[in-house]
């Protein structure tokens, strides 16, 4: 109940998640699409990043850089950006009703500072529940495919941030961590196998777009 | 004992700290300058800073900015700033037999974002165990004065950071949070008062450095 007695109905927040090269940025505007024709309001934002701040804190992870970063470094960034956006941006934008779409969110951090770097997952959770509390996204959909499809992709689009400098050994460890914890809950998590050709993948990106709006 | 098989005494850690105009600047220089003349070699750094991506961090915290800076980010970036300097800068000199001197360390974290702010001090405590481990300054010296008597020499440098555009109340409760936790380690905290004649308290932290340099 909102202080001036109307009800609002709290939005969703759902993440799309995958390596390098999946089709992420064609499958956000699909979801975005499909979401606001089924007369939703939506957000479309990504991590790091969506506020002015997180997105200088991107810059500073992104940017190669002659400095060896310390892998709790890297860390600490990735979620002083997240409750930058989480609280001032996500949070507010869901207890007014709108929907969020987010490019990434704490399951990159899972996959690439924990299975592609190696930082325990008990450190990931820590910060997690400090930075989160109870929050996680209703749903999270999983781009998957082979990493050298995904990075074939990605050489094509140019210069390669500091992540997509990253070893095939590496990407294989972020895709097999992604993939254990959309195991892990079924209910939350959904796989879309991306090594298929565009349109197949979209419709059925849409399909369980329209899915999730029809059980909401 | 060193790869080559020569014994390498490891340097000794201190930080200085202090409300906003208590002289750390001076005294600062004071202590590089009676540890040098001991004989010793010295590294004088600061936080947050002290390496480039750290000082990257430090702008980040310090500019004044439109979009207000939830705690938890600013206690995020604290700690990924201390993470990459503590592990890739001060470590490493500590264990060639270098001393360390750092300007404010981690009880400003518990001072400022603590008492200042008002984040739980078991929040900072758990992101202190998480990055440093069982690692904590071998001694502290905490330059205490009354507030006004430093926020009136602070205003006189000029134009104000985000953390010195703060109000009296702020900047009481930062003193009260030093204060207090150098009563529980009167062991490593060593409180000076700053609010005496300059060439007192240079002398008074000079003999302590002395003392500090003939215990070790």
């Amino acid at each position: 109940m909102s202080a001036g007695g109307a009800f609002v109905v709290r939005g969703q927040f759902i993440t799309l998640e995958g390596t390098e090269g999946v089709g992420k940025s064609t499958q956000l505007a699909n979801v975005a699409e499909t979401l606001r024709s089924s007369g939703l309001e939506v957000v479309v934002t990504r991590e790091p990043g969506g506020t002015p701040m997180a997105e200088a804190i991107r810059d500073l992870l992104l940017t190669p850089r002659d400095e060896p970063v310390h892998e709790m470094t890297e860390l600490l960034l990735m979620f002083a950006a997240r409750a930058q956006h989480l609280h001032t941006r996500i949070l507010p934008e869901l207890a007014a009703g709108r929907w969020v779409l987010c490019d990434r969110f704490t399951d990159a951090t899972f996959a690439y500072q924990g299975g592609g770097r190696g930082v325990p997952a008990e450190r990931v959770a820590l910060l997690e529940n400090l930075v989160q509390g109870d929050v996680r996204p209703d749903h999270v959909i999983l781009l998957d495919a082979p990493v050298e499809t995904g990075m074939a992709r990605a050489r094509k689009r140019g210069a390669l941030d500091r992540f997509e400098q990253e070893t095939v050994a590496f990407f294989e460890r972020v895709r097999h961590c992604y993939r254990e914890r959309a195991a892990l809950a079924p209910e939350r998590y959904h796989i879309i196998d991306a090594g298929r050709p565009l349109d197949v993948v979209s419709a059925e990106v849409s399909a369980l777009v329209r899915g999730l709006v029809g059980a909401g």
